[in-house]
């Protein structure tokens, strides 16, 4: 596939799971894209659907996600954990291969339009698709969530929509619609219940408060488990890398006398960051993804579908290398 | 591709590349195979390449190889620091996906037979391809290499070959064709140019001196960058895991008052191997390959080319997760 992206709507509903397989219903067999994951947490009457595929398709699967999630979901009756302005929240749109961040930002765009010619509902552009710096945040946008903004809208031209009426949907409310890059979403379990200690520890690695560029971290009380949590945000893993994170925390948590118990991906992680991670920690040199068995068959298959030549410059590579297979 | 093998044949030339190429071409072309490697070592005098795709194509692929490299090398005038046997030298077969380690054997005991009715080289089954277990063992098969073995197989039965007749091809000698699961080549070098330390180490971590059990390794001078090498062969990377053995041989290293340098893989390493090491030193829990982006992508595009619903118990499985995405 030449053009793929990524798209994670964020739906409010985390607990009626007959309405979340509706919304995925709504969002499958549509050709070129695909639903590759579903999470949903009732705490937070919050569902995660992560669509991939060719963009225009994807684009369409989003739209009919948004539109069956108005359907659904009445907003005026929704409680939960998570701050929310929408039925559909928030629906970025991701890139993958062979589509810049640009490309999604346009893909936004449009997406953002069709959702207010289809179903009505205003749209705001956030993170690199904002039309406006004080947009960028997520956290900006959904202040005062459906119930603030659905007053403020009528009265503050500053929190109009980018596009749509300045008045929600009555009960799908705004929606977010946005492009960034891929997210890790990273959750470092310490050895200990004192959830003080992963507020400390999420202070002292977050971007907010001096930490790494790329970190967004909280404390988070595991009642279940009796675990303390840092829970992690990870917003550009090719810049910050998730093993810096990882020993940063761990060396946070041995100066409180703690010690990480065990760490957990939410959602999907990409390969390229787990590929960094080994390179790190095995002191890898002169590694690429092309070092990469699936990689390079994948990369053979796609350029010569019957037959491909041997790489170029791979004799030079190779002797460096002292020691040969069998 | 349903049914998917990785062949890596080697062969007795590394030194002239315009017949390396002339390999690598006559093995290109055929619809299904890829070649997805090709690496050479003038000191050992001896090529690696590196097949995948569907187990018939990539067998044809083989033999032309095989067929290549007895019109190209004369194995009388061949000399190189490692041990072999025959002009092609081995033709291990390795199952990648829906293909098990008995498919490749009878795999690789079809393509013996096929290279002694096309090419007349005599043939020996090594690994589990094996006829008898003093065969198991690819070096006790190249004992005395193509020089001895060629006066030893007119004499000894013992040394017969596994298919043809008991008498070498006068230039091209004989083939160890077997079938074995993933190799991995791994070398880690020592901030010291102490080869004994290497040495000691490898002794240290190896399965035939009472270390880690797919473990093979040795202790090897580089001299052009000053310094010593632990150079790895993993057979079975699911068993012994290559975090495993990189975390002994920086413990036996600290012992002798030095330490890593830094690690390079030779050749293609699997992706799965990777992931173990992320998830080993990361401290994930409850991760598999289905946490991958890529992977489920993979699996999605195969089951259900148009659509696809949400995995199976993927809401269960996040109701344990609080932290969401956005």
């Amino acid at each position: 596939m030449k053009h793929l992206i990524e798209c994670v709507p964020n739906f409010s509903e985390g607990r009626d799971l007959a309405k979340v397989n509706a919304l995925v219903t709504a969002m499958s067999g549509i050709p070129g894209a695909w639903v590759l994951d579903s999470e949903s947490d009732a705490d937070h009457n919050r569902s995660v659907v992560t669509l991939a595929g060719e963009p225009e398709a994807v684009a369409e699967a989003a739209l009919r996600g948004v539109g069956a999630a108005a359907e659904l979901i009445d907003l005026r009756r929704h409680t939960g954990a998570h701050p929310r302005i929408g039925a559909a929240d928030v629906v970025p749109f991701v890139p993958v291969e062979g589509v810049s961040i640009e490309g999604c930002v346009s893909l936004a765009r449009r997406v953002g339009q069709a959702i207010w010619e289809r179903y009505r509902i205003p749209v705001y552009f956030y993170e690199s698709a904002a039309t406006r710096p004080e947009r960028a945040n997520l956290e900006d946008v959904r202040r005062g969530q459906f119930e603030g903004l659905r007053e403020q809208v009528l009265r503050d031209p500053d929190r109009s929509p980018d596009v749509g009426e300045p008045r929600l949907h009555p009960t799908a409310g705004a929606i977010a619609v946005g492009a960034r890059k891929p997210l890790i979403a990273f959750n470092i379990n310490l050895n200990t219940n004192d959830v003080s200690i992963a507020t400390k520890i999420a202070q002292a690695i977050r971007f907010s408060s001096g930490g790494l560029r790329y970190v967004k971290a909280m404390g988070v009380n595991l009642k279940t488990r009796g675990l303390a949590q840092v829970s992690i945000n990870l917003t550009d893993f090719e810049q910050t890398p998730i093993h810096r994170v990882f020993e940063l925390v761990k060396r946070e948590a041995e100066r409180h006398g703690c010690a990480v118990a065990g760490s957990e991906i939410v959602g999907l992680i990409p390969g390229k960051a787990l590929e960094q991670t080994a390179e790190y920690y095995l002191q890898l040199q002169n590694f690429s993804s092309a070092s990469v068995f699936e990689s390079r068959l994948a990369a053979a298959r796609e350029t010569k579908p019957a037959a491909s030549p041997a790489p170029e410059g791979a004799f030079d590579a190779a002797k460096k290398n002292p020691c040969l297979v069998d």
